[in-house]
């Protein structure tokens, strides 16, 4: 054996190694949220983690843009897996309590849920808009919901159609304007939702009233007429607070924005 | 260079590159929640993200024993990083809110706190108890109470202390029975807490009462003594909620057990 061949012995094995090692760390890497400039972003990455207990459990209470350095972990968790499995878990708690209700024939069984971010997802817009890193542009948000194309969050058309089915009456009760009534309707339906019992959006009278404060009223005229209310299904803490509040309330999760 | 020098080379640079390999592996595994069975923990791993979830939203309502599969994700979560994290950012919260109240000079601008995974912890309990794998057992646990050796929270010591600064009266709300205040005393001390206002137990007449009535109940006598309940802080929904709630609720971390 010559020197030249051990040298293309050893430059095959070496390569092989090479790829081996750098083929381990992509793999790695694309599968591990601490990976990259380790320190720095495992830090971020508990910090993110922390952040997001805080928002979802409004311990945070109010706040307007999402953490800088949060960006990336909010960008992964709202497209990726984890978002969508926590909407399904968030769904299997809702139709279990559902189903300890003796739904009667009176038709005033009721159950209320908000639409954005909790029937229809707004997704491809904040996609294109930072995740909720910038401040929120009405202007541009509003042409978003004339295009009337923001598809359902699969776990909530699950919940809605099952609560159909036992007899609950669907009332829908959005912070969206009366003027979009017709583009809402018609996203709802091309979604995949039908048949709710009523749509509330917001009137003329309802306009400069905090979030909270204008469900929470809605809520209680639903209460007055004679609806039991007993599931609320909503995002924002403020669409499940105040005062006639629902029997039991169902947080589904969103990091992208607060309503207060 | 003969084939001799040439082999020596080739072994030294091969197990360098080994070692690499290993190294990077054994590094990323232990900090990689989803390696070993990769398919099936990431999977279960999704699910006990989700399932803490609707249990820090308090979707999941009521709940006896975490999940058989997420035993080792609770594990990992109580006595790990995200843990103490969580805890962190919840008093950073809480500091910032309580840093917006004008204290007054009357001695009536109060915060309470629960005991319990709030101000100490029982992490050497459900250590030997399997993180709250096993049904409740008030015996056990009551022994693991009179020993007085529970350690605090870094986080809720570092609130108490900042609270008591800037002059906020500390009212301390348990569900632990009068027959255990000397211990309670003793082991708030031990383990850094003093001067705090007033500590309320469980009396004969608290009895068979839920925890969300008894604390809301004691509440409502603070508030009618003339206290401005800013701030509560408890790992339980039913130290924040029910009626006479504090301005802003802090809702800590707890994914071991569930009090009504």
């Amino acid at each position: 054996m010559d020197a030249k061949r051990f040298i293309t012995i050893f430059s095959i094995l070496f390569s092989f190694l090479s790829v081996a090692v750098s083929q381990t760390l992509i793999r790695l890497k694309s599968e591990n949220p601490f990976s990259g400039d380790r320190k720095i972003l495992r830090d971020d990455g508990l910090y993110c983690e922390s952040w997001r207990f805080t928002v979802e459990t409004n311990d945070a209470g109010d706040w307007k843009t999402i953490p800088d350095k949060c960006l990336k972990f909010v960008e992964d968790y709202m497209t990726g897996p984890r978002y969508k499995s926590d909407l399904e878990v968030v769904s299997d708690d809702a139709i279990s309590f559902a189903s300890t209700v003796n739904v009667a024939n009176d038709g005033l069984d009721a159950w209320i849920f908000d639409i954005d971010e909790t029937l229809l997802s707004n997704i491809p817009y904040y996609t294109l808009h930072g995740y909720g890193s910038k401040a929120f542009d009405e202007n541009s948000f509003d042409e978003w919901v004339d295009l009337a194309e923001a598809p359902a969050l699969h776990a909530s058309l699950r919940l809605y159609t099952q609560l159909q089915q036992m007899g609950f009456k669907l009332i829908l009760l959005t912070g969206r304007n009366e003027y979009q009534k017709n583009v809402t309707e018609k996203n709802l339906k091309s979604s995949g939702y039908s048949n709710w019992e009523r749509l509330i959006l917001r009137g003329s009278s309802d306009m400069g009233t905090l979030a909270v404060s204008y469900k929470s009223g809605k809520r209680k005229e639903l209460e007055d007429e004679g609806y039991r209310v007993h599931g609320s299904s909503g995002d924002q803490w403020s669409d499940l607070m105040g005062f006639a509040t629902a029997k039991r309330s169902f947080k589904l999760p969103n990091i992208m924005y607060y309503i207060p």
